[in-house]
């Protein structure tokens, strides 16, 4: 069983990789990005049985800081 | 126009990220994490007409190191 788990900076929490990776695309010659946020995933191989919630706990106390960045969960 | 950049270590490339999450789930107890890779996110806002040869081009030249790295684009 594998889950991803997705985490970004919340809107409005200032990104700098992002800011980072959009002006080194600009200065590349690349026009027309308009806006770029960095964020992680994180792929999870995990024992049958493993539930979404449990999941869900992982990003809550470890994954994620909540209090910055908002996750989402894909179980595949 | 958005485009999600997925970017992650190939198969074999030494993950200490990955490790280091793995190994802190499970003395938080969290059993049943079997594997764990990290990697990285990249949300683009594009101008319109932007083409996914576009986005492709910057993943290879500055988004993903594909020495080490695979990527996958979607455009949304």
């Amino acid at each position: 069983m594998k889950a991803t788990v997705t985490v970004m900076l919340k809107p409005g929490v200032l990104d700098p990789q992002g800011e980072a990776v959009k002006s080194a695309l600009g200065a590349m010659g690349f026009d027309g990005v308009e806006g770029v946020r960095q964020g992680k995933v994180i792929e999870l191989d995990l024992a049958p049985g493993t539930t979404e919630a449990q999941v869900t706990d992982m990003c809550e106390k470890l994954l994620a800081n909540t209090v910055i960045e908002s996750y989402r969960v894909e179980i595949a």
